[in-house]
């Protein structure tokens, strides 16, 4: 917990009260006193800093903080996610370490190698996968809450809402081990990417065919094969450096047109 | 598991007969028959294929496949790691995700800020951390099984053990928060690399100064603070993606001299 994050409407004026694991966190990690300072940010807010005012070191832990949020919240991250619903154990460690590098919008969705089953997980319920969103921005010192969409029908999203969402992405890609193109060839300075990466077993023809048919671009990442949870911070990883790389000086266009 | 992997040893003559989760896998994943066909490596080995010549589909199972090994092991990874302790439970995943991505040596060693609880892991025995490491070969499809050096004490690690090795490096990277240096700017075509990851909460300044003063660069991957399985796999990925983005036609050399 490298900040402390109070939920939307939490933060009374500059008052903030804690009772739960941040007040224990103060308490027992960073070992603070009244009149110390810590990070504070608030959920799709501002960052900035809070000093304690009272503070009680025994269960149970109370912290409160006078808060001054004086920087804004941090830009959009450039990448949106489109993901096929991945094992809940996998996807609860996902949702957090994506949230910590950065990520817009997470589209889960179906496809054919998705287990049935997973669609029942209580992962997808919003007070449970909101948890694993907000230790990613804990983790990375970042207020702004990512989006989680649920698609549980692979071809009405495709078909019927990504055309309607196609308009704000300057190249959409879609993960998959036999696709020609590189991450340096396609991946521009500037404007959004969407990056839709498949289940265990990768996705079927039909799924890659549905994609490319709207405008996506097959990326695959070597010959060596992934599990998801790599694959998705591997390839976040390589597009965030193409992008740098990119706007080094004495960089030549090499994206295909 | 995307490889049948023979333990060093274990292949007599074309031979290999399997009795553990390897002729499981076969039997309940694969659902193979008697002359099917599946992706066969020895450890630190060749590749191939192996056709089933005899299997028993209940407890206990049994496959016996007549082997060829066709195709030499692929090239060692240029990439090595030096890796401040982590948590128990978090080494084991990394040493699989870092070996599915490719990995020559893993040097563990003491940081400051390592838990010392940790260096009485089990994790560290042979044996087990092993089978991670297979785990990630079975993953990525590959044979050559990386090293793995455990060096309890920092000073002697980096004033004694270093030097010895660094001449086979052309770059040595320090991950650090505060670090001038982008990996774009310090990242050459070519060469071997290793790279320094430190502990939860970083490596302490005696500690970089001890790096730097061995020849290694500070570099940084944004502002965003990571854990440290996600920034393993991270910079892994961005020195990757670097290194293939130089190699594509009309890029100048950005190399900091």
């Amino acid at each position: 917990m490298n900040i402390i994050l109070a939920d939307e409407g939490e933060l009374n004026g500059k008052k903030l009260s804690l009772h739960d694991r941040r007040a224990e966190h103060i308490v027992k990690i960073l070992k603070a006193e009244i009149g110390d300072t810590v990070r504070v940010g608030e959920i799709n807010g501002g960052l900035g800093t809070g000093i304690i005012t009272h503070i009680k070191k025994k269960f149970p832990f109370q912290v409160d903080l006078e808060v001054d949020l004086h920087s804004l919240q941090g830009a959009l991250p450039p990448i949106d996610l489109i993901l096929a619903l991945p094992r809940p154990i996998m996807l609860r460690r996902i949702l957090s370490q994506i949230t910590a590098l950065g990520v817009g919008t997470i589209h889960l969705i179906n496809a054919n190698r998705v287990e049935k089953s997973f669609w029942g997980a209580s992962i997808l319920e919003p007070e449970e996968y909101r948890s694993h969103l907000v230790q990613g921005l804990e983790q990375a010192v970042d207020t702004r809450l990512p989006e989680v969409v649920i698609h549980p029908r692979f071809k009405p999203f495709v078909e019927d809402v990504w055309p309607i969402l196609a308009d704000d992405y300057s190249r959409c890609l879609v993960a998959h081990p036999d696709a020609p193109g590189s991450l340096g060839e396609v991946v521009e300075d500037s404007g959004r990417i969407a990056l839709a990466i498949g289940p265990e077993g990768g996705w079927v023809p039909f799924e890659v065919e549905n994609f490319v048919a709207q405008g996506f671009v097959g990326v695959n990442i070597g010959k060596r094969i992934l599990k998801v949870d790599t694959a998705v911070i591997a390839l976040h990883s390589r597009i965030s450096a193409v992008r740098e790389f990119r706007a080094l000086p004495g960089q030549r266009d090499t994206t295909a047109k």
